[in-house]
């Protein structure tokens, strides 16, 4: 096991007894990922790593062991599909000596046979989420995972400013989208998500970018994001092929002061709902407030969409380490839609932006 | 909504009505697109559609609705990130007319905090998975469905037979993957899966295709796949780079009797473990049960894995129109692994290969 594997189970142990937890049971997920440094095979096998207080070890298929044994030494209850997992998950419950009516986590991620294949061998446990174990744990991000971000978020503004040179009348939203995939895949990395909307595309938060063509006069919106070294990006860039409509130019300054609003309210101490709050009370006042449908923003690590969420009706505290969205958005139908959005890491004194990428509007002819 | 999606709603109801079912609930998956057409952005926000006797709606996240409008004309009851999906779900459910306990199948692939929303708003639900409702149907395919899975088969050979015909000294397990990877791209499909093990690596049923070089004496297992206008293959041979050992020519000759065991059991009305039976008797008899670890088959369609599952316990009966793998193999730790894989599907009077490449062992120098 690696020693990033070794310190991850003993933070997790701690904060299990933090939180009075007596077991956090784990899929193959982005949580075995950071627990273990483990990404088995995912099948409809049931595969799971459980942790309790004195105890860690997998229920995993029989012909899974070999391969994952290379990755860690945790103990293994394997079970094979002539006889099924119920035996090996007895089993491996009994290691894992439990107390009566156990206080569970579930992996929210893990897929529900999984999940119930657990609730059921456990009537009377008591059952949450993983938001103040694991969840907490990987919301705050250490220096290796900052690095890592960092340069992932580098690499981002080079792909978006590439969708942007791309530009040109006639060109197809998938051609500006291989444009920009084409640098991920130029330094290594791995595209994950490239949404390019011309016009009005751009007022559905989730189009598909497709086969519409760009013509002088369409606002522009890039939303692209991809991984290196295991680390994803997610930046939102707006531009306009010719000159920007007042209306246009009116609301990216809407938004944007919605994003600096919500950079001026992010505080070590503070609940995300004040920043959604931020965001969202000026793009409320300059009148467009049920035009913008969703929350601020949504943390960033191993996933492009983790703990903490930025709602109207979050309680989480906010803390240093912790790297999230701002990602305010204005969608007129019909017209356009406009969202800007950073990926910041919280310092003890407020965010600091990953990419260097100015949120001006990018104007192509 | 397509006639595809009308015409499955109703065989849905009809088999909900003959299995005594009051309410299915799908997440975002492939039952959801085979049922209904619509494979919804999927991220944390619970997404379901419920199905019950006489009404059938989505829970949809607000930032959905529109771009998932376009696909389906069923209901959408919509809620936003400031508000939670709770109250949404009780209207949905509330349409849903559910009888008192109700008999539920939930989508055992949903995530876990989706099912477990829903379980906690139907308190006293009888629950199960959708093997005998969801799964029942599209465990039988149609025309249009076989069509497709055979076009996927017959590309599937001239990409596995390229992975053989790049064999050559020296060369990665990674470079002949690439290989066959470059025949399905050509094709306008897409790779799902390509495993190519050189020698002792094929003994790991689920190794990780590497920077293995091949040299003579190895054997070479390629187990490989791609997804043709929505539907995978899924097919391996084996290959030997020299003259092959008389063990693995003994072996081969194992495996193949015992895929030529299980053609010859799979017939309507038989229960699927007869038919793995039928292969792991030819192997036992050999003096290589213990080498043989995992299943003889899983069903494909949509998905490269669903039902029926050929496994030794399996009660399943098969049925005219079943598209499933028969797969057996002898895995050999430090020599070689060695399975054979074809799909087929299932006629009144047996299974019907799909694929077109002999299970003769592809020799290469």
């Amino acid at each position: 096991m690696s020693n990033t594997s070794v310190q991850r189970l003993e933070a997790l142990r701690k904060r299990m007894h933090e939180t009075g937890t007596d077991l956090v049971a784990i899929g193959p997920s982005s949580h075995m990922m950071y627990v273990a440094g483990l990404d088995p095979h995912g099948d409809e096998r049931p595969v799971m790593l459980l942790v309790s207080r004195e105890h860690a070890g997998f229920l995993m298929p029989a012909l899974n062991v070999d391969s994952s044994r290379r990755k860690t030494d945790l103990p293994f209850f394997a079970w094979r599909d002539d006889d099924g997992p119920d035996a090996a998950l007895a089993d491996l419950l009994k290691a894992s000596a439990l107390p009566e009516s156990p206080s569970v986590v579930i992996d929210e991620t893990m897929r529900a046979d999984f999940a119930l294949l657990l609730l059921d061998a456990l009537p009377g446990a008591k059952r949450r989420f993983t938001d103040d174990t694991v969840g907490f744990l990987r919301a705050r991000k250490d220096n290796a995972e900052y690095g890592r971000l960092k340069a992932s978020a580098l690499l981002n503004d080079k792909a978006t400013l590439a969708g942007f040179d791309a530009l040109k009348s006639g060109i197809t939203e998938l051609e500006v989208a291989a444009a920009i995939r084409d640098v991920y895949k130029a330094a290594g990395a791995v595209p994950v998500f490239t949404s390019v909307c011309f016009g009005g595309n751009g007022a559905f938060p989730h189009h598909h970018t497709g086969e519409t063509r760009l013509k002088n006069g369409d606002a522009v919106l890039i939303d692209t994001g991809g991984r290196l070294d295991g680390y994803p990006s997610d930046m939102t860039r707006v531009g306009f092929f010719g000159a920007p409509s007042a209306e246009f130019e009116k609301v990216h300054e809407v938004v944007n002061r919605a994003v600096e609003a919500a950079l001026a309210a992010a505080r070590p101490g503070v609940a995300a709902k004040a920043v959604d709050k931020a965001a969202r009370d000026v793009i409320t006042e300059a009148g467009y407030g049920e035009f913008f449908p969703h929350r601020t923003g949504h943390g960033l690590g191993i996933d492009i969409h983790e703990p903490p969420y930025l709602t109207a009706t979050s309680e989480t505290v906010l803390d240093e380490g912790m790297v999230f969205s701002i990602e305010p958005g204005i969608y007129l139908p019909g017209k356009f839609g406009l969202r800007l959005e950073e990926i910041v890491i919280l310092r003890a004194d407020g965010p600091e932006i990953l990419s260097e990428m100015p949120r001006a509007t990018q104007i192509r002819n």
